[in-house]
């Protein structure tokens, strides 16, 4: 048993900041004097509400929310929005364009099939997701209720560096894996959302940011948790939320704060990710798995020459401390996932750690 | 600021064994030596799949679940529910039959006449939800798809001490607030879900145990998240659960063990029960709320003379230590929950202070 925190480079559930979990840890049994843990608390109770309120408020702040949108904790995570988006939003015109650049675009978009028309307005699949397609290769349909993509593609290691033009047709945006890592214009969007298990808190909730114009047309077998009518009126308090995740998250926007907000996240982030993505372009061993144009800041995955120096190396690695690294199986080799509270100096090791490897395996 | 935990009558989220939150914290930076916390832990990962399917199996054990019948671990409380089970289960015939007892089954009926028709087996509304109606009283549809009650009414403070027969159709029962206090013959249900923030863990998860022979028929319109099928495949990992809420329920089960499982629970409860039953039968301030015949061990639901009086008790309560004993609006006076977690102690002191109370303002 070692009594050592390792660097975990997990694509989600991830790495949390050490002092906001023992901040948490320190009042676990009693909040702030309430004589009770905060795992503990009626969500009606007055000592509850200002956890609840203050984290919504500091949300709005941290990510420059206008009065025109509002901030929902809904369950299920970002998976439940590929289902709840459909159903809220497709029926204004029974049709919606999905842009599919990995996974968790693919699904939602399969899932929306079950609700509406739905275009796809472009998809990476012939180069197995390595690449994010450009404003003019988008097939934009003037009558989609929405246009859907995500931000970030956690298992192929992309991310879109450009924010798509459509029109009158509202944004909608699946932002789990690079929420609060890089300034967002808000209003440009009609939803944001994002399972708050990679850059926001424990798995639990997810955080939609709503375009309130755009709520009150579900279909009317929506799930009245997932309808954002019923939880827009309710303050995403129609039943009882997951309080702890939300204080959690709290407690993790408190600690961003302290970074400089998400402009100083931004710096940091992107000096993490250069590490990382020099190194991969000085070695001779390591290369990249995504396009350089299109290099996510968030997941870096790469390989070696071999499957075996990748199992090699991934065994050495978690040895030395480094966990988590093995990459997803659409993709092979490693994955590391350098999520805003990743700190720099787990990153700065890693890279180093590679270099070593690679002058023992010459 | 006090360093003194008070006595949490909430009626859910509610009090948490003392134990289990100190456990929590002294494990909260690094898992038994993982190097790191189970919020930050890959619900891939080989740690977090140990912990998950040991609190799986330990529920099981405790509960004495059948073969038949798997345990799911599903986002967003026992009110998703709601709209999962007539997703799920109505299909069969297009209608079920509900017994309103209070106002979480209340609620589930409402839900459930979007996906079906909807015959009222029994209501206590008549008598502002003070009794459970009797078995010879429950009108019964031979075809419905299934029969829906609520075990224990959390805001009236009443409680089913039979099962309901109903022949061939399914029993489907919400036990949101007395799952684990009293022994259950699983086989006799179809489904069982219970969210945890009651007698489980903190909220944010809610338990589903289902005969495995239902599953399958869902409306295509299901959400992927709320088709049981969706999560009986994938051992309820479709996408990431919430995996610190469930780490959470197994350090509570760890506790239930040693408290004598739900045989033993089932004898302190009652011994609870009793300390604050007798104190409302022996006063001539204090008066039950309930019938007699329906009264619930978990929560119980009492009031003075006057509501003045009912204020100033809740006041002194609380400046005593005895806090959220306010009861709900619908019933008005107060309301104790004394769920598995509340130690005797607190119970025998609260009886305690209510005598005082009742000598002190004769």
């Amino acid at each position: 048993m070692s009594t050592e925190r390792v660097f975990n480079f997990s694509a989600g559930p991830s790495v949390l900041p050490l002092s906001v979990l023992e901040k948490a840890g320190s009042e676990i049994t009693n909040y702030r004097g309430s004589g009770m843990s905060v795992m503990e608390m009626s969500h009606r109770s007055k000592v509850y509400i200002e956890i609840f309120e203050e984290t919504k408020a500091d949300l709005k702040r941290v990510m420059s929310i206008p009065d025109t949108h509002e901030v929902l904790f809904v369950p299920g995570g970002a998976t439940m929005q590929f289902s709840a988006v459909p159903m809220n939003l497709i029926g204004k015109t029974g049709k919606a364009d999905y842009a599919v650049t990995g996974n968790f675009s693919g699904l939602a978009m399969k899932e929306a099939k079950k609700y509406g028309e739905i275009n796809i307005a472009c998809s990476s699949e012939d180069k197995n997701h390595t690449y994010i397609p450009a404003q003019g290769d988008l097939k934009l349909s003037a009558d989609a209720s929405y246009f859907h993509y995500c931000s970030n593609n956690t298992i192929y290691g992309t991310e879109w560096k450009y924010v798509p033009q459509t029109g009158d047709v509202p944004l909608v945006c699946d932002m789990s894996s690079n929420i609060m890592s890089v300034p967002v214009d808000v209003s440009k969007y009609g939803v944001i959302y994002a399972g708050v298990q990679k850059n926001m808190a424990p798995a639990g909730v997810a955080v939609v940011i709503i375009d309130k114009a755009l709520v009150g047309n579900e279909h009317p077998l929506t799930p009245k948790l997932l309808s954002y009518k019923v939880m827009l009126d309710s303050d995403s308090m129609h039943n009882t939320p997951p309080c702890y995740t939300i204080y959690m998250l709290g407690l993790v926007l408190k600690w961003l704060d302290e970074q400089g907000g998400i402009e100083g996240m931004e710096k940091i982030k992107a000096g993490k990710a250069k590490l990382l993505y020099d190194m991969l372009d000085d070695s001779k061993m390591f290369d990249g798995c995504a396009d350089k144009a299109a290099r996510s800041d968030m997941n870096v995955t790469f390989r070696t020459t071999s499957e075996e120096l990748d199992a090699q190396f991934i065994k050495e690695a978690t040895k030395a401390g480094f966990v988590n690294l093995k990459g997803h199986r659409n993709v092979g080799g490693m994955r590391a996932s350098i999520y805003n509270a990743m700190p720099t100096e787990g990153v700065q090791k890693l890279a180093d750690f590679m270099r070593g490897f690679e002058a023992r395996n010459k």
